[in-house]
């Protein structure tokens, strides 16, 4: 059997390439175990929706109850500190045309898409390992964009570090982006949305489809002052969200007891996977309750391996010694997943 | 029973609100009747979606089949032509941003989303009467912006006068956008996508909701060149469009026969529309497949009889004269409709 060669960027750039990965193994067994992605295979219920969450235009009061409730889920004063968007990546992508920016600073590893998105905007981009050397780097009118906890690695902001961080970039004038797309289900990260009333320079993302297992439906919301909400909301239009995202949105982001329920279980499922990881000679980097990072030295031959057996990891481009590992979804998976690593 | 105030302008800003509509008229009888929109009551069939789209984020290889369906259903060179986006208005508010106007020109009346959107950009809005008038505004970086046909009078374009003034926006250095929201059931209105292989300066605007009653669901297109296509992909970032949305879209804009058959039945309703306006008293305006506009001296009063009597017709701030209507959906709300109108 011929090993494909090594990945172009666009392969890399992001996970979940289940169509582009069964191309390039096509004698794989059937079906694919995407682990490429941290989202969710805790899915919550997608129940028969009416027909008029598809068929009528979302109204306004519609979007005002979503918005209120998702203040009270992620800590915001009130839906005056509220703005939906389809997935929070649009929200990433077009934050650049509202902040006065010309030079970002971004933690390294993190999500690209931050990156990406103000090196598109034209503004210089300078990477650093830790948040403490981005503060040091932080002036006016200078954007830090952090993921908290980070994707890939985990790494996160506690309490006092957050702290200390949103107060030194309000003194600067610097703008903060927190990204809490992992946030959902970690009891220790602390919610950055509370210090919205007293801060004005910080803007926090979330992201629905991760922790409640729905990417594909599309939402996510960008939390800060009443200002840079109402900005970004006329940035993007009326209707920004669909009308069954809007339905499932409120009904999730109300149910404290469901995301109780999918924290413990993805807590549970993650040390299962460190366990497996160790057990395979992984070593482990970090992660949050729904990914792993792990290390290997001969983590692209063990990839190719993996992905031979109808499984696909994510790796990165400028890091081949590592992978990084989603939630398998049912025990058939995590069968596989064991056998597959434990066959060097 | 005390008669509400006349609207205000975030209440008529667009159509389909009907949850302020029944805060207003508590008496009405339910169910309320909506014809305040011009979204198609023949809808197409959501049949069970798999939970994959909900779950997983689409993947290009599905975005990209969507493109080359769209190209294909709208008459645009090829999938390179094709941008998708949750919905048109969308689109439409981020124009501003890669076009390099800072004067627009709209036709008046029109779809009010194009002023505002460039008025949001900072450039000058100036308004006329008749897309001849327009043309002859034309000028090297101004944008012209148009629906054809036209919401809410439904004039339109024929193929010469759309050649016409494809051919004069790019002699002069002008920006063109036909917005063809409402063009989809009109077999008589061209496909300025056609025109896309020899023009440069052309963007076309197609809404997915209107004509297949989807509007919840948020899906829209632009065609233009691959430049533009690719910028505004690029600024939305990847996976604007929801999983149920590509799904859904990729089905419908393939199915040529559902789509002429939606053509007939909107043809046949706007057609029994005009007569029951007409038999009530009204003049008629004007109107596309999908919605009639018509003119009577006391429209305000009657706007308010319909909505005493659960009937949501549009109606226009700065034409009080004035209301369109969409299709009813069924025969018990052609009843109501046809009692309420008799009823002066």
């Amino acid at each position: 059997m011929v090993i494909p060669a090594p990945s172009t960027s666009e392969e890399t750039a992001h996970g979940g390439r289940l169509i582009a990965a069964r191309q390039a193994f096509p004698m794989a067994p059937e079906p694919w175990i995407d682990l490429s992605t941290g989202i969710s295979p805790y899915a919550y219920p997608v129940e028969a929706l009416p027909d008029a969450v598809f068929r009528r235009l979302p109204e306004p009061e519609q979007e005002n109850a979503l918005r209120a409730v998702a203040a009270e889920a992620y800590g915001a004063p009130d839906a005056d500190h509220v703005c939906l968007a389809p997935g929070s990546q649009m929200l990433i992508s077009l934050l650049p045309l509202l902040l006065p920016c010309r030079r970002s600073l971004v933690l390294d590893p993190g999500y690209a898409g931050h990156e990406a998105a103000w090196r598109r905007s034209g503004a210089s981009v300078h990477r650093a390992g830790t948040a403490e050397a981005l503060s040091d780097m932080a002036a006016e009118n200078t954007v830090l964009a952090l993921c908290n906890p980070n994707n890939p690695d985990g790494r996160r902001l506690d309490p006092a570090a957050l702290r200390a961080l949103v107060e030194r970039c309000e003194r600067l004038g610097a703008w903060l982006v927190i990204d809490e797309a992992y946030a959902d289900l970690e009891p220790d990260v602390p919610r950055a949305a509370e210090l919205l009333a007293r801060f004005e320079r910080l803007v926090i993302l979330r992201s629905f489809g991760k922790s409640y297992g729905l990417a594909g439906m599309r939402f996510g919301v960008l939390l800060g002052r009443p200002g840079i909400v109402r900005a970004m909301a006329d940035l993007m239009g009326p209707w920004p969200v669909s009308g069954p995202a809007l339905a499932i949105a409120t009904r999730a982001l109300a149910d404290q007891d469901w995301r109780r329920n999918a924290a413990g279980r993805a807590a549970h499922a993650s040390s299962r996977l460190d366990r497996l990881l160790h057990e395979a000679g992984w070593t482990a980097v970090g992660g949050t309750a729904l990914f792993r990072l792990a290390a290997s030295p001969d983590a692209a031959d063990r990839w190719r391996g993996l992905a031979a057996q109808g499984l696909l990891a994510r790796r990165f481009e400028d890091r081949a010694d590592r992978l990084r590992f989603g939630l398998p979804p049912d025990e058939p998976a995590w069968r596989r997943l064991s056998d597959a690593l434990a066959r060097r």
